[in-house]
């Protein structure tokens, strides 16, 4: 299978998540950067994009030039994706332009800056036929995975009750706003949208929390804050319910002293509950009333694990996988799709364009309810 | 120092809390179990003093009785103070009398069954001058003392978000009603209250955050469900205000698969967050922002900890102290204070009359709140 | 079932194991501390029994006096047992005397200071039939019988590898032998016999590989240093064989920064390895090579443990019991076995006569292999 | 800085290690794999380069071919270094001919079958003049380095013990040396040499010991032993003397129960006790006498990490790098250098030829002292 040809926007020097998204691709090993449109500022995409060593050629000084270019290229040699990784409000016009130009898009999440623009792309994605992944990273997870399909093969019984938290410190200083760029955007509404935490992490939390349920969130009571001279939220509480009748509390903050990238699940079903930790991400706790709690390993060699999860790892039980791994599984299983391998089962293997619409309509829910005096809201 | 005499109410054959009561009374030090009404049966009364070598002179088959007949006795014999275990709806009426006899009472929590109980008992205490201790049990850990010294001295800043969680899973099984005679009471109206999990758990979760704190919850919005065919919650959540401006998450349940007895407290300040789990309560974290995490140890030679933490610790780091050394400091501290012997600083080492009215109004806050749909209720 | 009523030789104001001795026997409950030779200084014996509130009559100058005038009493008051808690030096002489006298003798590790000592001991106690426990406290531990009784039952296989450690940090300053009572005569050759640290805590690392394994030690290679100006060994590691044919690594260590009572072992059979670490006692983690890691719960009510480990404790799971229970275990057994009541199965509850022995040629062997430069010495 | 062009000898179909590698140096980002003689079998070398995408006509049937047809391809084209990844008995013929065609060369510790070849690669080395980078992956976590930072930094003063293992299960069973490609050449002494476990993973631990303590292993006591029917070790355990004076205990398995890769260290200094388990690698633990224990966190962000240490991650604390990560700040360092940029300090941010001989030496004492019913051997 040879990998494929994609070019980016953003991501340039000085960026965080770009960088990332290059390393995942690499660790992935079925894409290949041949081109960008790195940066707003031509000189600075030049630069970003020899210390990549793209080719100076298909290093562009403006994502639509590089639309434009790349599809006048012959079709063996052009990109087939474009992975967007800009901030949220310079998500929509160039995932659109992309898709039309015939491209498709691997995009980070939240999809957009606002409901609107996200409908916008879906309904581009729909009209054009192309695909789309948003990255929701932990969903990478194999220990993740596993826990999805253990509460999915139904012995655990319903799910009760889940408790999710996504907590940060990294804005938890009123100067962490100055001299920081990744601080910069996500807290001004003109460029993040009008979420803050809860857009950029709260929406992982959710969506972490749907995905291993086979759940929706169906109603939030949530409750946002924000420290004084600040725009939109820092730090923020739900109560919500889920499709199939369990309860569940949701935190996402990112002035927590202390928490550096502190995302947490505990879903307790009938039978059991399941526990699982970012932070330590190779094990998946289980615990039961009438026997011992179990410690499940993540693992190539794990033979206990399910047959799609350790197909999704790099090295045997007891050699870390982590973060960056995760991000790859997300690249993985987008370049098999487009090279028609999908996963098995029902999930693509990375968040498509439904669950992204349903992360945007969970803040569109949790900002009414909060707006309101933190009231309930339906989804 | 002389012990205390006491006198037991309930705790007879078959109950739990009674022997915990007796076993943390022997460990303290400062308490002798000279008498008691253990049963409302005169034989159980009597075959459960037999088994603790009470002379069967001053085995009683009734509480009133006991109270009687101890208040004959020559000042040096009888008893001081009484110990009560049992249900919640049978807490009033002895504790009441026993102070009117001229006895201190030392009472299982919650304070009462209902909030106009809980009054009738604080009523009596400022009528007679006797003193009462609730058995908050949780707050005689040493860590939970040395995170309360920690945030009231300062340094760390102002309270921004406390999550608070206790959840344990013996009564996850529809059949968990029947053949248990902790169960049955606790989940009958009758018996235990309005509350169930709230009253049972919650409300130590409660005054576990508002004692580490020094703040009181002022808001709530809780949401409390139950089992089909049960008459009280045995699980909720709650969204909360602290009277400092900082915000709270509190869960309490019976019915978490795989919960023993899980009880954990995060409390976020301005410069720390301060970590401690009941089940490992021997260390507490606390993390930073600009340096290594601390995991802070209890242990009498642990000379970092506070003067007062110190003190109230058997045994060098390492030799870990439990749940029921945590139980034993509460009477330990109760009968110092009987002795004229109070804890330094504002807190009398257990819970007085004061929080064990907060309680029942954090509960009826609740109650109140889930019945109108999980709203904001003032406390 | 009436208590033992009991005599502490020992134990007086500036000790610390006596306080744990009666914290341990007030716990366990079939204990009741009568009498006490609590100091040599005889001031210092009644002052420390006035605070015990112990008869003034029943507390003597010297534990010689102690034995005859309670030999002296009507058999339905005198003491039944006499608890040895003075250093290594002063166990055999108290220990004979009082079984000579008729009393049963409850003594802490090491039996002696001497293995002609401890020999002496044995033999008084073969000629006089009276019983003796030493306190092994960590085999109180209901982990640690559970631990055993999982090896023993055979499923697991044979035992391959053992790994303990027992280290501590108290000794690890050069002025620590200056200003504290306890390190005194521990380090002092005179008093604590010609062990240091191997003596102290190796012996508990030892007996805890022999209790879980069911085997004995027969062959080991130990290397012992102190520190400069000490006199006897404050840090040792060594090889060593099981009866069973597996192999073992032993370290015990008074100087070793941050480790506060760190006694951990790893037991790894056929199928399964057992790790437990006595500052978490709680949980028994068991790694399995198919299936997932499993922990263990201690826990009243946790019924997957066996029965005999349920029997002994005093809480349901999740209410963490620590090492004055782990010691209480201790007293309740050699109480129960006084009165005619043993613990199922080949094992005692305590440590007997023979199990002390191992222990003392387990440090004669190491102390002579460490002096011929850590060669291999059979035991 | 241009990626260095490589080309990897080994790592065909079915193999583990040279998967690792090729990710390892996808991450690094300054390599690029451009040649390939990846299997003895033609046919075989020739699939994996096409399954890589690497040039067929670069994609050779044997490695002298390569060396031979690489070297005569113009200096800006041809591979500038090669990466060996074969079992142990075939590193030194392909290493010495590369160095003297010209190339660097990175190889798979340990560096050779028997301590001749081992040699004989040094001499080539010292010959040549070309580099040599050893594998020793474990060196590459970021928390590795730290400890290793604050030892040589000597506030902690000296180096009092080292305890040491390595353990994994994987050859647990008999019947695992049938069917598994990885598990027949490590216990096969023509392939492997004449060590297994201490040779495989025991190399890995001494030299995680050597490093952090910036001293060398002098003496060694080791006992080696295999299952029946095997020929070489695949379990032992050794005490240890190191340069400084410092005690030490090591660890090496691969029958070990439960255990996956379990490669675990605690350095005790005068001050300080510092403790890393390379399975949650991203915590370094430092005990302290007089203050809270400190958890040391890995992350770009964690501004008290040593410099030299944020350097080497590329992610922010609480995003968890792992195995690979660890691996490709090998190939990172190794890069740089051939690039002229070498990482602060003495250390070259990879073993070099001198470490290797090192753990050579160690194996060959090893051995020695086994032979010999464990005695102690000179290094």
């Amino acid at each position: 299978m040879t990998p494929v040809r994609y070019g980016m926007i953003g991501g340039g020097q000085g960026a965080f998540i770009g960088g990332v998204h290059r390393i995942a691709a690499r660790i992935a090993g079925n894409w290949n950067l041949v081109a960008g449109a790195f940066s707003a500022t031509p000189e600075k995409s030049r630069d970003s994009g020899a210390e990549l060593s793209i080719d100076p050629a298909r290093t562009y000084g403006s994502w639509p030039e590089m639309l434009a270019r790349e599809a006048a290229l012959p079709a063996n040699v052009r990109i087939e994706a474009v992975s967007i990784v800009t901030p949220n409000h310079m998500h929509a016009a160039p995932a659109i332009a992309a898709m039309e130009a015939g491209f498709d898009v691997i995009i980070d999440k939240p999809l957009a800056d606002t409901l609107a623009n996200a409908q916008a792309i879906a309904d581009a994605a729909a009209r054009t036929g192309r695909r789309i992944a948003i990255t929701h990273t932990y969903t990478g997870y194999p220990m993740i995975k596993q826990a999805r399909s253990l509460v999915a093969g139904g012995k655990f019984g319903k799910v009760r009750r889940v408790a999710v938290k996504y907590t940060q410190d990294w804005l938890s200083r009123a100067a962490d706003l100055e001299n920081n760029k990744q601080a910069a955007w996500r807290v001004d509404p003109k460029q993040s949208g009008d979420a803050g935490a809860f857009g950029d992490i709260g929406t992982h939390a959710a969506n972490l929390a749907e995905y291993i349920t086979g759940e929706r969130i169906t109603r939030i009571c949530a409750e946002l804050t924000m420290m004084d001279g600040r725009q939109i939220d820092d730090d923020g509480a739900a109560l919500f319910h889920l499709s199939g009748g369990g309860k569940g509390t949701l935190t996402a903050s990112q002035i927590l002293v202390g928490d550096m990238n502190d995302l947490a699940i505990d879903v307790y079903c009938d039978e059991a509950g399941l526990h699982w930790r970012q932070e330590e991400p190779n094990t998946l706790r289980i615990g039961y009333r009438d026997r011992p709690t179990e410690i499940w390993h993540a693992g190539a060699n794990r033979t206990y694990l399910g047959g799609e999860i350790l197909a999704i790892q790099r090295t045997p039980g007891g050699h870390p996988e982590g973060y960056l791994e995760a991000f790859a599984n997300i690249y993985q299983a987008f370049g098999n799709s487009l090279r028609g391998v999908d996963e098995p089962g029902a999930y693509a293997g990375y968040a498509t364009i439904t669950d992204a619409l349903a992360g945007m309509n969970f803040l569109r829910a949790s900002l009414e309810s909060s707006r309101q005096g933190a009231v309930w809201v339906d989804l």
